[in-house]
């Protein structure tokens, strides 16, 4: 059976899953694996490398020849002329963040893009619809990366924004799966984005060091850094990270000098590694087209038990 | 279509919805609705109010005929007289939590009665199933009241728990209506258990006070309390709990006296108002019986609309 729903029309790809935008993750190596795999691969813009993403998005034209989407992460990249250069990519998706709705929205769907915005809350939800946007991903507050202060379960938002809104909604936050792609779309999406399962996929840049400290990583394996300015962290349990959770330092400041030495040497412990609660759920590092194909398998499953009595796993006794 | 599972076989009920054990909250008035609307109440000892909590089940036996459970919070029910205790009120299912399911499972399930086990982590769960019992509560970190300090969601933690153990697993945290039942369902449960909108229920003894303030919450409308030692809280909102979130004050200490102020009274800040997340979802004060039969016409349609296409909310565009 195929997916046939709004977010695959809009986005126009076979399987509503969206990579997420992780700042230097979401390049051309793993978004053209992504968009390969049938889905949809995002190329960030949050590291406000704006030269080097040029050149990757002229890379995926040659890796793919799917459709692709770019995120604007609007508190790190302020230069309004991001929409023009987005523009410029040819690109028909993009991903809105970390700002108000109403700064680009508009010129984004003049210059013919469609606009998904990212949304922690029902009040953001409300001022998307308000400004014009396509769609919505509702990101929970199990998700990594930055987060709102009052982190909301995916769980609990999802369903209340859906309750709320008619845009159609991708979900964030908690997804690495089949079973958790068919809990999103009962909860009301019709898509889903996966950040960390990405993060830790075979295509990812980053280096085998945070690869391997999300496999082993145990469910209650990440801490919530709040701040007292500014947007809160989900990261990987750490000493350094304890530390940040218990207020001794600044977050934020983690994320400058020490990122580099995270992402591409491996040491885990000289920043902040940024990744979700589903880091306790996931057991290998393996290709994109696996963890896409096999989360369509594992829905498909999923929903058929679901559908074949009320018994969830059903079975036994 | 009626519900057959080891979760309805187990329990001795129609529909596999438990109400929570809310401690002075979940006594016959509640309970008693609860399994008259075939699902099942439970009627809480951690209040530590043995003689009350006995009264509590002769009235239960006049006001239902249908099956109930007991919970042993053994935080606060320190006496293990509680299994003889509980043996002697002739019920069938209990469930027990804040401690170690080591404890109690052998001489509770040598007195015929049926175990389920609280459990906020895979290793606990483990644990639990190791100890004999014959099934899991599987509490998210969004759920309301006593939480392990590292909380993981529903979307997360149940999953997870469903990948490692074969016995069944009631899902809470949350839950309040049949999508996310639904989702639950998804995710390996074969029940669900509700706190936070049996609280708001018309049969729930507390002050139409706390009520409101459930119906009135958004869903960024509680804390998360962490303690130095033992467990953690989540509560709702106000302006006595931000401070204890600030770090000002002991949460476990704010159970005292107020409680009964906040509880029978409605001064929600005269203690700690205990609330899951979905209080943010919750904007009506209802009958028992009609969120159990709503609850399920949701689940149904809910599990069609999955069934009928990958389209999640599936129309428009």
């Amino acid at each position: 059976m195929s997916f046939d729903n709004r977010v695959t029309r809009m986005l126009g790809v076979e399987i509503p899953i969206v990579q997420a935008p992780m700042g230097w993750i979401a390049r051309s190596a793993l978004a053209s694996a992504v968009s390969n795999a049938g889905a949809l691969g995002i190329i960030e813009t949050s590291s406000g490398e704006l030269e080097a993403i040029r050149a990757e998005i002229v890379k995926m034209r040659q890796l793919t020849e799917k459709p692709f989407g770019v995120n604007i992460a609007q508190a790190f990249v302020r230069d309004p002329s991001i929409v023009e250069f987005v523009a410029e990519q040819e690109v028909e998706f993009v991903t809105t963040s970390a700002g108000s709705p109403m700064q680009y929205t508009k010129a984004l769907k003049d210059a013919g893009l469609t606009v998904f915005h990212v949304v922690p809350t029902l009040r953001a939800a409300l001022k998307a619809v308000d400004a014009g946007v396509d769609g919505l991903v509702v990101e929970g507050g199990e998700g990594g990366g930055f987060k709102n202060p009052s982190p909301v379960s995916t769980m609990v938002l999802l369903p209340l924004v859906r309750s709320k809104v008619d845009v159609p909604i991708i979900a964030a936050g908690g997804i690495c799966d089949g079973a958790s792609m068919a809990a999103a779309f009962a909860l009301g999406a019709e898509g889903v984005q996966m950040g960390t399962r990405m993060v830790s996929a075979s295509e990812s840049p980053i280096h085998e060091g945070w690869k391997r400290a999300i496999v082993e990583a145990p469910e209650t394996g990440t801490v919530f850094l709040r701040q007292e300015k500014g947007p809160a962290l989900r990261a990987l349990r750490t000493e350094r990270t304890e530390r940040l959770a218990r207020g001794e330092g600044n977050p934020m400041a983690e994320l400058g000098g020490g990122v580099r030495k995270v992402y591409f040497e491996g040491e885990i412990e000289a920043g902040v590694a940024l990744s979700g609660e589903v880091a306790g759920r996931i057991e290998a590092v393996e290709p994109v087209a696996e963890i896409v194909s096999r989360t369509v398998r594992e829905f498909d499953e999923t929903v058929a038990k679901l559908a074949s009595g009320r018994s969830g796993r059903g079975d036994g006794c």
